[in-house]
Formats: C-alpha cells, structure tokens, sequence
C-alpha cells in the first residue's frame, strides 16, 4: 500500500515537473515561433518560470515528507526507494540555492544569450566574455552551494550525468583520443568525396521524406511533432515531444539526419514510463544516455547500409531527377561523408568526437582557473590545429560557435562524446542479443530494435546511473573500444585501402 | 514622485499579468500546435497555471499596499488613482473567490470543453448538458462570493464589460432589434448573389494577400504573428500579439476577412501602452470595446468601397485567372453578401447582432431560473425560427455550435454585439473627426484612422468604463441607431431597390 507521505511526495513533484514542461514550451516557442521583437517578455517570462520551478522544487513540505519516508524506508518497496533516493537529491539541490541565485542566473541567461548572438554576428568576443566571466562566477558560486567548492567542475558534470567526474571523463576521453587521432588522420589522408553533389531537394520533399523516415523508426505524432528552427532541438516529454530541424535545397542529408537524431531523443521522451513523469522512474537517466539515443538511431542505424537498403528507392522515388546521376555507392559516400570543419554541429561522427574533447579540456582549466576567459580564443585556435589539424579563421567560427555557454551550461559537452560511446557499446550489445538485426532494417522494420532499447534503457528511467545502467545493458563497464570499433568498421571500410573489402 | 507602496503594487500586478501571459500563450499552442494526444498534459498544465495566476493576483501584500495607498490617496497623481482602484476591483474579486473554487472550474472547463467537442460531433446535446449544469452551479457560487448573488447574469455582463448590467444591455438590444428584424426582413426578400463565384483560390497566395492587407493595415509582424487554426482567434498582448485564421481554397474572402477582424483585436492590443502592462493604463477597456476595435476594421473599413479601390486590383493581381469572370460590382457584393445561416461565425455582419440577441436572451433565462438547461435545445430552435426565420437542423448546428459554455464564459456573447455597436458609433465620430478619410484608404492609408483609435482609444488603456469611453470618443451615450444607420447605408444601398443608388 502506499503511504499519504509517499503519495503526498508523489503530487509535490509533478507539481514541479508540471511547471518546468511549461518552461520547456516557452523556450520551444522561443525558437520556432517567437517575433523578433518579443524576446524581451519572454525572458521574463522565463525568469518567473525559473523562480516558480524552483520554489516548487525546494517547497520545504518536500523535506518533511522526505523525512518521513527517510524514517520509515523499511516499509518502503524497491521502486519507491529510488523515487526518495533521486528525490533527496534534487530536493537538497534546489533547497541549497538561494531564491536569488536562481533568478540571477535566469536574467544573466537571458542577458547573455542575446550578448552572444550579437557578438557571434560581429565576431566580438570581447563583447561577450563578460557573461562568460560572469557566468563562471555563478558557476563557482553554485557548486560552493551544492558541497563541490573543491570540484567546481564535477558539480556540473554530475548534473548532467549523475555520478560522474572530470577525472573519469578526462580517463575515457584520453584513451578515446588515443584511437581515435591516428584513425582520423588515416580517413583524412585518404581520397575523399567531391561536396555539392546534392543539388535542388524542394523542402516539401525533404519534410514528406523524413516523416515518412521518423514515423516509420517508430516516433509517435499523436503525442509530438517536428517543426523548423535555427538549430535542431528535440524538448518536451513524452507526453508532448516537440522537434525540429532546419532545411536547405542543397543538403538534404543535413534535415534529414538532424530530424533523424532528434528523433532518437524524442523516442526515449515517448518510451519514458508517463505516469511517473516528474519521479526517478519517469526521468532520463543523464544526458550521455539521452544522447546515446539519438547517436544511435543517427549513426549506427540510419549511416548504415541496410538503412539505406530499404529507405534509398524511396528517397530516389521523391527525388528522381535530383538523383539520376548518383550511383547507390556515391549517396552511401555522401551519407558517411568525412570532412574536417572548425563547426561542432556540422561535423561528421569521426571527428565530432575530437571538438567535444576540445571544449572539455578548456572548461576543465577553467574552471582550474588554469585558463582566463580573455584567453580563451587563442587556446581555441592551438587546441583545434592540435585536435582537428585546421584553425577557425574567425572566433565565430571558433569560440563563438556554440551557444551552452551563454546559458551557463558547463559540463554539457562531455555528454555528446559519452553518448557517442554509449551508443556503439549499446550498439553491440543489441547485435549481440538481436540477431539479424540489420536484415529487420532492410525491411524497413526497426520494432525490434526499438522494443529492446524500451525495455532496457527508456522504461528503467533513472532506476541507474548512467555508467551502471551501460553495465547493465552491456554487462560491460563504460569503455571507448566500441566507439573505435564501429568507426573502424565504418570508415576503415569506406576510406582506407587496408581495410577495404 | 512614486510611493515605494505604488512601486510594489506595480510590481505585483505586473507578475500577475506575466502568469497571465502564460497562459494566454498554452491556450494558443493548444488550439495551433498541440498534438491530438497531448491534451490531457496541457489541461493539467491549465489548471496550475490558472492556480497559480489566482494566487499571485490575491496574494495578501497587494491587499496591505492597496488599503496603504487608499490611506493615503491624496498624495496620488490621476493615472496613479486610476490604477489603484482598477487593483483594488481586481484584488477583492480574485480574492473573494477560493482557491479550490478556481481550480474546479479550470478542471471542469477542461473536461466540459473535450465533452463538447465531443457532443458536437455527435450531436448529442443530453452528453454535455451536464457540464453546462455544473458550469451554471459554479458561476452562481461565484457571482455569490463576488457580491452578485441576487443578479448573477448581471456579475458575467460587468466582469466582461465594466459597469454594464443585464438591464442595459437589454434595452440596448430591444432598440437594436425593433430596427433590425425589418432591415433584415426587407435584405432577404431582395434577390441575393449566388455562392460559389469564388473557387480554387491557392491557400499561398490568399496568406501573401492577406499579410500584405494586415501589414497595411499597420499590423506590427516584429511584435506579432499570424497562424492557422480551427477558429480564428487573438491572444497574448502588445509584447507577442499571436491572431490566427483558417483557409479554405473556394473561400478567400473567409480567411481574409478572418484576419482583417483578428487584426482589429491586435491593433488594439499592440496599441496599449506596453509599459504599464497589467495595470488599469496598459489594460483594454472592456470586451465589448475590444470587440469594437476588429468590427471597425472587419466591417466599416474593409467591407467597404474605398478600402476595395486599393485593395481589388491587388487581389486581381495574385489570382488573375481566378478572377477573371467577376466584375468589380459582383465581387463587392461577394464582400458584402447577406444570407441567413444558423451558424453564427459564419452570419454576415446584418443577422449576427440576431444570433447574439438570441444567446443573450437564453442566457438571461437561464440564470433567472426560467430555463432548464434541458431544455435549451427546443428554446434555442424557437428564438432561431423568430430571429432568424430559420430552424437549425440539428443541434450540432443550434445549441451544440458555440465553444464558450464549456469553459463557463457566461456574458461573453453580448460584447460582440456591444462591439458591433460600439464600431459604428466610432466609425461616425471617425468620419467627422477626419475629413477625406476614405480618400486616404482608397490609397491604400490606413495611418490616420489607426492614429486617431490610438489617441482615442487604445492609450486610454482602462481609463474609463465602456460606456464612459463611448461617450469621451464620440460625445454621446452608445446608442443602437449608429449601427443601424451604418447597415442601412451599406445594406440598403446593395440590396433594396428603394435605397439603390
């Protein structure tokens, strides 16, 4: 039987789910719909957002009651312990942050997002690192708040993946990057694909196109749609998802798996178990999980052939006369194209990796206070010729790229790279346990992949975190072999003679 | 120089206004976005907002500050006295009513608005009766806790438009129908135009067409947007002004005239004074003024032969072979056509005051007792055979037609026709204030009219009462007979033979 205490739990954090799928709608409205000139209401709007969550979220009652349970646990079952475990947690979190901390980092959020965007259209780093310095500041100051005053930085990633450090990312990074320089330099050494080949898809086509392709990996359109922004983002929760992607004429592969990989996120948003939407058992289990999911549909499903067996006469058949003159083995080139770009998110899944380790050693030293932000365009610029082997000509197409900074979201990045490694390690586990399962994707049938990602990662929530919940599903502790294994497989095969079959 | 006490009122008023903005923002994603299984997340989503709207508009602090600034009026400047006692109007209804009170009727409204839909599409009145009942329980218990308990019709009529009363409105309307039932009697002896003249209007260019009226018109786009949904709409304020139309291909006047009237609702909303939002100076007047506003603009300008001068070449031109076959007088009196139909969205602008009159009297009888909501089917076919001299079909097409029930909006529907009365009155006082003006439109300038509503009208925010404002702007007390010398004028000359010019 449940008790009051447990139930009474139960409704507080709804409660304060409820209010942040009302924030997550504002931000979604902020980037697909919002007119030019109402950017000032909505940060305001958002500022309250973020006030009210987090008095939702640090409401004491919540600590009476956690109490209470915490008193009695023994009369609690396996499930409800972790719903008060995760719920201690989050509560001891929002209760350490003063009300004005909160809404200090919303307004400068807000401040700093438009200060970026203006100096990313002028090249002006000058004129943003203030909010970065700032944003620092608050930075240091939470995790003073949360009890990591000696590991700023691991305050952050722990947010975004719940026991993890900077240590153990800097381990796997480092023995990724090992495998992963030498590989890069070989693909790019190799001949390479001549761009510009795909010319003219009409935008109509590209959207028919990738319906047809989201719909049919299995994302739900009665509880979700897909519309157009800037950058591609996937929000919301499974009982509204809400994606985007953006189009051009002549890059179709670009929507195309930008709606692929939101995609991902979307289906573990709709196979979260809804009715404890708001409790650990509803909750993602960090964001390398969560990014796992859309690399793996992106890359190890839909970059591979039998994907392509099934969906290619179907892209010819919207695209006739746009592909008459490409041959199967050319548009399966252009799908795994790899090619070195100063851009983060126009980066092929080879060298994407490196950008990402690129951005975790600057954050780690500065938080270290290793690195001045003044000085963060020229350690930009080592950085990359060291990683990438090419220099951004501008700082917006170097340290201005990206946009997490603006919103204080260190510690955000590491969890691209450890969703690219979760995912080829989930990857061979499902090929392990699902066998001819690239025989189903030729069919066009993704059911059995997708019911096996359910039962094994989304319907678990946060029942683990993420590097138990990676042995769990691969009975294997968190490594960055697969992640080597399935470029080699790929890429060996397209672009190095050796491995050329 | 401002209290501290003033300072925090408005700094109360303007948080309340924000939620309030919320709100308005989850009711337009829902009717343009939402995806159909998602509903039931946003009526929980409704339903704390609506809590939390209640809270932060009866919260205690603004009772101190107000009873501190009521001890001290005399140190208040005009505009400062205003705002006081529209804050203290505000306050005491908000906080007269208890919370549990709000969230039932947000509760209810959102159930009874899925079983209307669903009565509607079944026609099956006896399945949403019940929420009507309920509906009509809860709005007695309010127009108790608000001080109305022995005029409770009379409470809905005052909080849509401040100071009117049941019994206002209904002389108002017995003037207006003694004049109207033979003008419309006489119109639809006339031979009327035939339907169908305008067929396969492609929905793309009917939206060029009618963002280049709108913008004309001096619709702010940085500030606003327009989208589709199933019924036209306007929402959100100054900050974000979201109208939306519908598109049918065999239809453009619908859409385009659908807009033209959203676009009067967002004038008048983009031309409250932004910076006193939330209070009495930044607030509109009423709804029956607000509905005053899209008439004007609907009808007396857009319906009207100057505005089709500029226009009607326009029109030609983005649907040349669509076009081709109608005369400028035929297509006039396509703007301009009269026919009786039970639907009112769809009534020409002589027979909607009637669909109004009748829903005004029912509501009347209803809160009076000598209804039964029962039997408001058989009483709806009646009033409709009378005013109308037409029967509704079925149900669907009579009682089950109008959404405003299901959310509990009691004394909505008279502010169209106040509207519609208020907009002819305005439309003289316009006429006679500025010389040549429908030389300016057949110019395509639309400035001096929209600058003399903005002075007149819009700054005013809630200076004055709906009736009191009528009076300032046109120097007399709102009467029916401008409205019906404007049908006669346009009507009459179209239609009757005697009139004809």
């Amino acid at each position: 039987m449940i008790s009051p205490a447990y139930a009474d739990l139960g409704a507080k954090l709804r409660r304060a789910h409820l209010l942040s799928t009302v924030a997550d709608l504002l931000s979604w409205d902020e980037q697909v719909n919002l007119p030019p000139a109402s950017a000032e209401q909505r940060a305001r709007q958002m500022a309250l957002l973020a006030e009210l969550q987090h008095a939702a979220a640090s409401d004491a009652r919540i600590g009476e009651l956690l109490a209470t349970l915490e008193a009695t646990k023994t009369t609690l079952g396996a499930d409800e312990l972790i719903v008060v475990r995760q719920a201690r947690r989050d509560y001891d979190r929002m209760a350490r942050l003063p009300s004005e901390f909160v809404s200090e980092k919303a307004t400068l959020s807000s401040q700093a997002y438009h200060a970026w965007a203006q100096a990313r259209a002028q090249n002006d780093f000058p004129g943003y690192a203030p909010f970065i310095e700032k944003h620092l500041g608050l930075a240091k100051r939470e995790a003073a708040y949360l009890g990591f005053g000696d590991s700023p930085y691991d305050c952050f990633i722990d947010q975004m993946d719940p026991g993890l450090t900077a240590a153990t990312v800097g381990r796997l990074f480092d023995e990724l990057k090992q495998g992963l320089v030498p590989l890069e330099k070989k693909i790019l050494a190799a001949p390479r694909l001549s761009p510009g080949l795909l010319r003219a898809f009409p935008v109509e086509g590209q959207q028919a196109f990738l319906r047809e392709v989201t719909e049919r990996l299995g994302f739900d359109y009665q509880r979700g749609r897909i519309d157009v922004s800037l950058h591609p983002f996937c929000s919301g929760t499974g009982a509204d998802t809400r994606m985007t992607t953006r189009f051009k004429e002549d890059e179709p592969l670009d929507s195309l798996f930008s709606a692929i990989h939101e995609t991902g996120h979307g289906l573990y948003e709709q196979g979260l178990p809804l009715d404890e939407a708001g409790t650990a058992l509803g909750m993602h289990a960090g964001m390398g999980i969560h990014e796992s999911q859309s690399r793996l549909w992106e890359n190890q499903v839909a970059r591979g052939r039998a994907f392509w067996r099934y969906f290619e006469p179907r892209f010819r058949a919207r695209f006739p006369q746009q592909t008459a003159a490409i041959s199967s083995e050319v548009l399966y080139r252009a799908v795994n194209a790899v090619e070195p770009t100063p851009i983060r998110v126009d980066a092929d899944e080879v060298t994407y990796n490196l950008h990402i380790i690129l951005r975790f050693e600057l954050e780690k030293k500065l938080f270290a206070g290793d690195l001045a932000v003044r000085d963060l365009p020229a350690a930009w610029r080592e950085s990359s010729r060291e990683l990438l082997g090419l220099e951004p000509a501008t700082d917006r197409e170097g340290v201005l790229q990206d946009v997490h900074w603006s919103g204080g979201a260190f510690g955000y990045f590491p969890s691209y790279c450890l969703g690219n490694m979760i995912a080829a390690q989930f990857w061979y586990a499902a090929l392990a346990a699902l066998p001819g399962l690239e025989d189903d994707f030729a069919r066009g049938e993704f059911s059995r992949l997708l019911g096996w990602l359910r039962t094994r990662v989304h319907r678990q929530g946060r029942r683990y975190e993420p590097l138990a919940l990676v042995r769990e599903v691969t009975g294997e502790d968190l490594s960055p072999r697969y992640l080597l294994r399935y470029l080699q497989e790929r890429y060996g095969s397209l672009y190095l003679a050796s491995s050329a079959s």
